[in-house]
């Protein structure tokens, strides 16, 4: 699946989280694109066609993607090409949004009063109207008061989110992980390399010991 | 009361709708005024903190603003400006909205999907963190079929949204209605004099009624 992230941010090379996401990205089934000021439609109307999954990641700012977003959806989505050709329908819309406010402010009652979800539901009605499947939105809040652990996880998740199915199950999650580490086990130099086959056969075991219980469970459903 | 009425429209001029209401904004206590880039910081910030109401106008394209306003938003309301010093608190924010769509596409199963008043959260979270009081939002729809006498009862009702405290008492509607005739009163043809001053008569002859029969139900109750 070809998975593309338009990038809208003022200041991309300043924000460490977005070159911190842009490491993340660096995949071969996902292209970075940040916004830039003036737009070719034909260049930009092409790239969303080659996506099966669109990406639209920027800071929120005043609740709502920075200026550069809405002006390129404003040019970009013309009525011809976004509804009368529904050139879009059947691909997936995806949010990526950081804020510098910890998520538990997002609630009624809290310092920002409302969810993301109902913040985001200008994006969430433009997928309606264009036949995009909406995904769950995937919030970073406060990046910079991470733990490195933190982090390596949020890496993951971001990935995860790029380019599995949405949503993912825990089968798919744990089978990408078996894949990203037969990928490192054959880049990794010979004394990694048994270390990474020992971690990479204990995922597997796992995972068909957890099939067999599974199986176990449906079994003794049938026989109640 | 002072009226800022901040105008987000791309084709101001070709817009038969703007150029309406354009018309209902000419007011002593309104000021029209359509956004253009680039932006001086003072002046817009000057023109915010002398107005008591500030209204955001625009058509809705892609269930948001024009991005002119977001751009205002992104580089005038700074974060010295509109949150450390909370520069705006105790004024209110109210936005007219223009839709080609009608009312009744936006509910959930309908065509949009969504409310008007949930698409306008991002304004309504806004206005919450820059303490200003959030209006009912006043929505234009279809503009275009609507009757003569609908639109100049929009006109009314548009009047009365710029300047009428919000939302207005029958009252307050009924004492605007009697100003109004007053000011056409002294301004009109010696020929029409005399029936404006006669419908006049009549306005508050029924307020009067109105009072009376307020004040017989009061009585009513209070011997119960």
């Amino acid at each position: 699946m070809q998975t593309l992230i338009i990038v809208a941010h003022p200041q991309l090379a300043e924000s460490s989280t977005q070159q911190f996401l842009r490491q993340g990205a660096n995949l071969a089934d996902a292209t970075w694109r940040p916004l830039q000021a003036p737009f070719t439609l034909a260049t930009e109307q092409a790239k969303l066609l080659s996506a099966e999954r669109i990406i639209w990641q920027f800071p929120l700012y005043w609740y709502s993607a920075p200026a550069i977003l809405k002006s390129w959806q404003d040019q970009v989505l013309t009525s011809e090409f976004a509804l009368r050709q529904q050139s879009l329908a059947g691909k997936e819309l995806g949010i990526v949004v950081t804020t510098d406010t910890k998520a538990s402010a997002y609630q009624s009652g809290a310092a920002e009063q409302f969810t993301l979800a109902e913040l985001l539901r200008p994006y969430q009605a433009l997928a309606n109207k264009l036949g995009l499947r909406w995904l769950p939105p995937f919030a970073i809040h406060q990046f910079k008061y991470q733990t490195e652990i933190q982090q390596q996880q949020l890496l993951i998740d971001y990935q995860q989110y790029l380019t599995l199915p949405q949503p993912a199950t825990f089968e798919q999650r744990q089978q990408w992980f078996e894949q990203r580490l037969q990928q490192m086990t054959t880049r990794a130099p010979a004394m990694q390399k048994e270390t990474l086959q020992l971690l990479g056969e204990q995922l597997a075991t796992n995972r068909d010991n957890l099939a067999e219980l599974r199986w176990t469970v449906e079994q003794m459903r049938e026989d109640e």
